[in-house]
């Protein structure tokens, strides 16, 4: 006996396949996610002189990096539907030795943006990477993660657990 | 007095800039990053029972996402310069309750290719995560990071620690 | 006189447009179209044996790359709308001497999804193409035809004609 | 024992992978590549009293989507590497019931134009049936196909079957 | 006290951001732009006995790249949404030393579509431009403007003011 | 008799072309294009107080499109030559009433970079048309022109004329 997969993207031969949304409602949704760059004491320092939260270089070109990204999203992600978003927002600050930034995608669909959301968030940390990286080895993006979700079939969902960037 | 910057992609009055490369010289160049996706124990069960690393789908999916966006890294990444490619490789594999991926990219150019490295890594574990997250919540892509990089005037580097996927 | 063009694509002074779709309806849409990829009897007997539709990499490679084409139509066919599409749905299979790989496209619109089903199975045609390539000379790309469309002003529309991959 | 993969794209454990072009050569390389759309003779027809061959503006829209794609080969097909390219040429021509599509594709560098060929001939083809497909139904594209290489270690490589498009 | 931003793509700190739509009205919209290519006497004369009005090829060529363009706006424009747009219509004619071009845009959404006319019209601008800069230095464009605007809050707007290209 | 035709753009049937590029020797070119966007004096105020040179915001989103423009003008001007690009620089500054976009492109390379440096300028401009046109009706872009080119077997080009904002 077949039995059906557990993974939505797999078909029942196990080939990666889209879901069909054709059946499904249109609802306002929204996702939040977040993604960590640990540069250092050092590279905070330096964002905090210059090119930092208050003269906005770096942060200014993530910002806009992550929400053009979040407009290409199903270009990137094999599986995910093309969407029409209502607005992409994104902040960061800088959190101890971090970039924190947070990505918030909402839309009217028949789908979740939380891929969006997660893409945004994903392309920012990257750009904040490639804007810092000159001034130091050893910089590690991470946690990427969902932290809140709106609409669709499964509601409403937060995520509980705050991450510890001091850990 | 006005101090050089810091950050190789910003001028001296803050702006974001690319770096210039006319002057430089092509080399060989390597780099190699890698990506964790903490899917949790129930998924990388169900991983290894359908549409995992024997059969291939969501890993194959996230492959050739990754390489497919290493491609693109010009348009993504608003600093960086258009390149050409010799390479490029994803691997993937279960490790505990995480899929590590790792990408490696070549290229002979005036600049080096982190950045195709890192963003073929961040898409491949985008990938992964909206393949599975249908069957969880709670998933988290990190770290993403430089593990090795070779070629121009910096030489040979590579990262000494080992992420621990346990801890 | 001037008369009226038989191209809804061309002007009356031969232009080439778009076909404006501000007063359609919106409607459900499917298009199914296939391509058959004649790569002979060699590559075929390989494609069973390793990469083939069992182990899947030539094909999934191939499935997802028309998936990923299929969104991006608008973009390479100059006068087609952008469209939100609800699925895209690639199957490939071994006939005879050849790889038939069928497309099916569904979507809410004002417009028909042709484009974007011949697109997905051109494309994927030209990846079998691209991973087989090295195997042998000769391999050729054809018949690439709608063979179902449904919805829009002229309803129902199904090819009868089944093409015979053995003359 | 395992044995090495007969296919260039696929790894010895049947991953997809590109082809590392590090160790090559650059050399002149030259492909060219026809694609055939069989439109019937109704459509030939009025090809030929507007938007034909004379006054250009179905085909013009075709070779000019050819051209287009041909640049973006390594976006669509996942295992192809971005390439720099001298020339891209497209030709367009009435036989029999047909549209015929020729594109030459010239390049220096490490790795053929294969690919971009054949994608340019089959973006054109696609654009052509987009353009008349109001005029008729069962329009159908193919073949696809290499006619001839030049370049690389394999040299020069013609394709002596003339398609017959009249059978 | 904090004063409201005047510009509605920054935000209360002054960073660029998107404007959000989901509360906005469904309505139909257009806009109409024109973009102005001063080539002068020469290429204009050139303009008409080749590649001309007539003849179509340098004009198709810059129509097709607009029409393409505008359905690509929010991948240009940072802060633009991704739009359905229900067509594209771009005309062009030589007026003196010039060539105008016209661009016209529809749509039913919540959004404006002024940077999808203004963007056709430049990318046509640039590709007439691109098409005829080997007969010419010193070509100029100017003025890129919007000159119509119907649907949204804002009810409908024209520019009184014709563009004199004699002066 | 058939003249050669006087666009290196259209071939001898009139036919839109790309330029081949294959026996041009590889040189260092520079390219340098302005774009004027006049905005009017009550906005040249608001810039200078919140958003503008200083504070650099509308500004910086415009430099930064205009970059990532300038690395997509293959995508754009149907007949340019995909090109490596060895930086983008753009600055800008306020002008009277209006605001002055500069753009430099260097590459080595077998073709030139006016387009390159042409599509950047307008899409800053776009930009900053897009960021500011909520605060005002009215604005126009223009000029739009090349300024210097270096490189290639033309040489050293400058334009003479500066262009007369107050005009």
């Amino acid at each position: 006996m077949k039995n059906k997969t557990v993974f939505s993207h797999l078909s029942s031969t196990s080939a990666a396949r889209m879901v069909n949304i054709s059946q499904k409602e249109i609802t306002n949704r929204m996702a939040r996610a977040e993604a960590w760059v640990n540069v250092g004491e050092d590279i905070v320092k330096k964002l905090q002189l210059e090119g930092g939260l208050s003269k906005g270089n770096v942060i200014e070109t993530a910002r806009i990096a992550g929400i053009m990204a979040a407009k290409r999203t199903s270009e990137l992600i094999p599986m995910c539907h093309p969407l029409m978003l209502n607005v992409v927002e994104i902040d960061a600050e800088l959190v101890n030795d971090s970039v924190r930034i947070e990505s918030r995608v909402y839309s009217d669909g028949k789908t979740g943006v939380e891929m969006e959301a997660m893409t945004a968030a994903a392309i920012s940390a990257l750009t904040v990477y490639d804007m810092v990286k000159s001034a130091g080895k050893g910089i590690q993006i991470g946690p990427v993660r969902l932290i809140e979700k709106v609409g669709g079939k499964s509601g409403h969902w937060k995520c509980e657990e705050v991450f510890d960037a001091t850990s």
